[in-house]
């Protein structure tokens, strides 16, 4: 396009600063392709599916994140660079405040123009741009570096609400369709005991530190790194399984009111759960719905898709409790992050998909989103950004609960120990399960 | 396909027959194109969207009028019938009641699969199966001529939902869409006054009456032709045009609670309504948005997506008042059936499509739907048929009201003096109109 | 009491005049005992119950219906009139609209002050007033004698909702308070067949007439006499019994949603309705909670609290149908207007209350209001009075339903044949019920 | 009654023994005491107040406070005890959870019967039958004064609810009622400055430890006494007053986006928040109903009746944010429990009523609760009591947020530097202000 600058412009840049831009090159070209990967199997009209306000459209992720490259680097940054729709900062912005309600949140899905050719030819439109910026050795270049890695991380996001976005709008259609076929015969392993790791606690240290070992990538949320202290307490080794829940669900575990929070229990009577989202009884066996089709429930694999309400009502029956954010990122240590996440490794140069549903076997990271028991809150001294970026975390910390670990559905480039996600304690469409905690003897 | 009964077999029938059979395959082929013509402009994601409840996907309407056919005709009626896919009945059934909530009529948005090429393929092997049937000289060929023929009218009647369910949930789409480029431009006539009519009254008959010069198709409501008491009354000669409702609107006829019904009142204040749906105003001047994008409005044309609240307190400003159905009927008596309606006429031997929006000059028919007073309730000694489509109206005649003479948007074949169509009193999103009366001297 | 104002007064009035103004005094008198002695059973705290918006405390009803007397009489008519407090003028006005949702009619519950108390000392005070002014022998007498007359049948209509209130607040007591104690032992008759009596039709007259036979008071909405057309038709002779609503009950009528309206359908789903409003089943046996305490259900008496839609539903059921409010009134004719209504007759001078609950064995007046299948529309020829009181009836003139004949809530005085009561078809709270049609042969 | 147990059968109790009961049975004394002139001033019919779920009327207080005796202590424990009516004990539990939606929480105020003095004559005989328990010089007397104690506190919150209620229910009335006159002229201070003392925060324990200085009662959820680690920290020597809230109207907080949690924010757009409850402009002056009547608001005095997403929205507009409970309890350290509580001293031997509004010059106690960041949560180690009173905080620990200090609606017995109330981020009828925060240097 208009960004001619030769390689040779970048003979200023020290070896580290090239080194930067040569990985977050690669970060957003993988990031971009993976975006490309996940929507190959479908259809435009799969691509508009819109089944609740919480969810958004596949065409409307795809949009959305590149909008927030051409918002937050491209326009500012570039002042040869023309959108090829300047309505679309209105359309694919997150929220539309101010534009009333017949265009809120709950109605991305009626917006059939422009379609998904359209989307895409944007998507290539705007990285076209970004790979120039990116190459032209510009005095910002690390600015721009900081702000295309962010993107990506936010792209990354938007990835994992894709699918489960995607699972969610395709479960009302009662032909229970297949994003992806079965990668080989459907699991049926045996569920073990789980058994309990002593942790010493104390005064320990949580949260991102940008200048030690954790180097690299993290939300302000994560910020500052600060001393908390904990009591002794223990942590289970793996999740907990499909199994389990199925003994939960036959000791009454859904009719015992005495198991549950007050709020929890109401929601679960207004929604009438029974088990957990996507599951059914057929000839007297648990079924459920995945990203895979209809799949029997492997009782060795991580449940998946119970609310906050549902770990907690768990737990409590089991004599045990979820754990706090502290004690899961304490206990993590430095676990190498490995696990089943959305994507599965690199065959022939190019990424691979993930099983895309939680499988038994894994550790800390991948399968399932683990609850803890840790209200979403700021960290001591947490300070949010400036500008418009300065609204990513903090507006949302109230009413929701830290998940942590990541999922089936989370990019693996993703995941560090420090992250936190967060979800309202009702929700269930993410791939959310729990992994118990007790206090020390 | 299966029907490889030769045409020599209809040798027995009579020419009254042969006419008959004939002239139902025109209706059906050409009601068929009809849809097909409709959708053509459309994506694949246009034909995705369900704005609310009260409206349908494209697709949907496609694949259920098909399925409408193969349901009542095709799988009773012969017996080397297949269908693409047996699921469809489910899918594309009007109410699938005992699917419970995840599968209700508020969610045929979210059923992606199968997409709009399965749907057409589905249309055409549905209408290769009837063809054959509708020449296969068969002894069932005068009901199956009458179940045809139901199912094409029924066809017309998801034509008319099919183009204002689209621009419903186009109007959502801050781009404001074009359906079809204008044709020339813009309308801007003079509203000239409304002079009224007288008519006698006294006993007269209304509903259809299928031996006399009303021949033809009717649905089981406009039966039987019955004797009704009319009072002398006056019918104005044209509709209420935009250039009243604006003055009616600059009379502060919104915010005059004594001209509303106390239920209209409160769903106008509930609703923030202001001005027929889609208008708004701009550089002072009144547009609306229109299958034919945003268009300036007409003081000349008639207003059109008024609700039964709205249209009733227009009239109570007038110092008028609706009409009653059978006066409305009594007063359009055998005037004949010409107007603004979807199909405008042949060209070249294909039927070209109307002005899509209403216009300045018409007459009782096309343009608007006219609100009457009459609630929709059953004539006496009226009798639902037998059967499932005993369903077809019956279950409708409470809390709604009768409309009559066509829109823009409704097919032409589908008119008759003894048409009742009906929409609940805050209904605005069809083609809505009105047409004052008064009580004579 | 205070009424020292001789007669000599009046020695210029006619002697009808006199008539007139002793009639309607002696009415008034009447009217404003009969609404003390309806709340003497009860305690301050029984008269603050609002269980729902369609209903109102007795001690609103009671300040309601004194504030009519001082609005449209006192206040425009006497100069010297006071009012104990002007705020009772907004406090007890219908409407207050424009006071916003923080004092909407939902929330009359929550005005605890003024207490019973002084509402009771406001009416004493206003009844003084009133008295004065009818005995004043002014030149606006019979001016004032209608609109008295006009107040003593909005309090009428009032004292029929005060208990049918009263009931269904009370119905949310556990310990099911008993209003009056049984009056003997509780019925249980025999379930006799119902008959039908044929009526010819033809060209009748309906509504009230001034000048005839029907001389007397009447709404707005009974007017004009007006003539419409009847087909032959049949009406029952006894209106639904309990024993044939339980017969119903067995068949299967609440559970067979062919039997119903599409809205009656889904409200009935919504609402969990599986017999009638206050019935409970025990030990076998149907129960049900009336004024008079806990009931064990009478076979033989009209079933009573069933909404439109449920009346619909078992006419239809029934191989019949709901008459309409003509073929009602035209059935009625001049039948005595005798029955079981609020008031039983007069004991020592003063009125004795009635059964309070339907019984066997009445006739068209009484015991339940009968659903008619007709909506409540304007007569042909309508027209609202003039001035406030001019919104009497004309503003419900949407969504609902007739009802004809009265019910035991209904003070006998209000009775006439031409009287039109409407409710919406979900509703039922009052004393409703139904009598069966049938087209003739 | 039936107790005739001799005083000289506590001979064996050892004086410890003797003292704790006379303390029990004095604490007991005064707390039914006060909750019996706290209604003194009402009529049966405010009693019956409740204007909304969150809300319960007076009566229900009165009787559930005295139902919670008669449950934990009388029923179980005294073999002769009978109740004047059995079925008190449903109407008076907090949750019918088994009774239906027909006799929910939010239908308390529909409950007519028992009237208020059947109310006040329960409350005379579960006293009596108390004050002979606590007598009668038991074996398990130590048991019961412990669940005496409990059942006071519990009361004690009850009667903090019930003129918060009370307040909530009388405001839906135009006139406005007074529940205490003034007492004395309305204070209009100046409003200086905050200034903030720092903290230095590091290693502390917090919670209530039952073997320390705070001996006493305590309530679950204030145990384990537990570590915990603060960074250092100010707090500001004032709540937030009405000055500074106007200010923040001013500065147009309630418009801005910006400074609100994304929940917050769409409660404010929904609820059309634009300044504290209770408060409205007149005369450009602002003005609040309290108990004490309408009143202008005091700029010096603290804020009261907002809610946390309003307390948070103001912090950060204010370049501050909320304290931690931690932080608050650990600045609060010893400080005397003075201040104006709901109770304000004694006066020839009776309690006297306190201030009932908030007003100038008060400290970390009484005036108004002041939220905290904390959300509810359980404290390392909680385990809840065994048995039906083990429901008592636990069921309650989520999506609420802390709040420390106690209020002008707090009774002086019930407080202590461990105290933690909870309430849910949007409301806003208890008496709820706040306290500024800053990380330190």
């Amino acid at each position: 396009m208009t960004h001619a600058a030769p390689l040779s412009d970048t003979g200023s840049r020290s070896p580290a600063e090239t080194d930067r831009i040569t990985a977050i090159t690669a970060l957003f070209e993988a990031t971009r392709a993976r975006s490309r990967a996940l929507v190959a199997p479908l259809s435009p009209e799969d691509m508009m599916l819109q089944p609740m306000q919480d969810a958004s459209p596949a065409k409307w992720h795809l949009a959305h994140t590149t909008w927030f490259f051409e918002e937050f680097i491209l326009k500012p940054r570039d002042p040869d660079y023309r959108s090829p729709d300047d309505r679309f900062a209105f359309l694919f912005n997150s929220y539309y405040v101010q534009a009333g309600p017949r265009h809120a949140r709950d109605k991305r899905g009626l917006i059939s123009r422009p379609d998904v050719a359209d989307v895409m030819a944007y998507r290539a439109h705007v990285e076209q741009a970004l790979a120039a910026v990116l190459r032209a050795g510009r005095d910002d270049a690390a600015e721009i570096a900081d702000l295309v890695e962010l993107g990506c991380h936010h792209e990354m996001q938007h990835q994992e609400l894709l699918v489960t976005d995607l699972l969610n709008g395709l479960s009302y259609n009662p032909l229970l369709p297949v994003y992806q076929a079965p990668d080989g015969t459907p699991a049926k392993g045996e569920n073990h005991p789980v058994t309990y790791t002593a942790h010493a606690g104390g005064l320990v240290e949580m949260g991102f530190d940008g200048t030690a070992a954790q180097a690299g990538f993290a939300y302000d949320c994560e910020m500052p790194r600060h001393k908390t202290y904990l009591a002794p307490y223990q942590l289970a080794d793996r999740p907990v399984s499909n199994g389990d829940w199925i003994a939960f669900m036959e000791a009454g575990g859904y009719a015992d009111q005495t198991l549950w929070l007050m709020d929890g229990w109401a929601c679960a009577q207004r929604e009438g759960w029974d088990a957990p989202l996507y599951w059914w009884q057929q000839d007297g066996e648990w079924w459920s719905y995945t990203l895979r089709g209809p799949m029997p429930v492997d009782p060795a694999a991580p449940v998946v898709h119970v609310s906050y309400y549902e770990a907690d009502a768990f737990a409590r029956w089991s004599g045990a409790r979820l754990p706090t954010e502290a004690e899961w990122e304490s206990a993590a240590g430095d676990t190498p992050i490995r696990g089943n996440f959305l994507d599965a490794g690199e065959d022939d140069g190019a990424e691979t998909l993930g099983a895309l549903i939680p499988r038994a076997g894994g550790g800390m990271y991948g399968d399932v989103w683990e609850w803890t028991q840790s209200p979403f809150t700021p960290y001591p001294g947490f300070r949010p950004p400036e500008g418009a970026i300065g609204e990513y975390n903090g507006k949302f910390m109230v009413n929701q609960f830290v998940l942590r670990g990541g999922s089936c559905a989370t990019p693996r480039a993703q995941m560090r120990p420090s992250y936190r996600t967060f979800f309202y304690p009702h929700q269930r469409w993410q791939m959310l399960g729990l992994r118990l905690a007790r206090d020390a003897g």
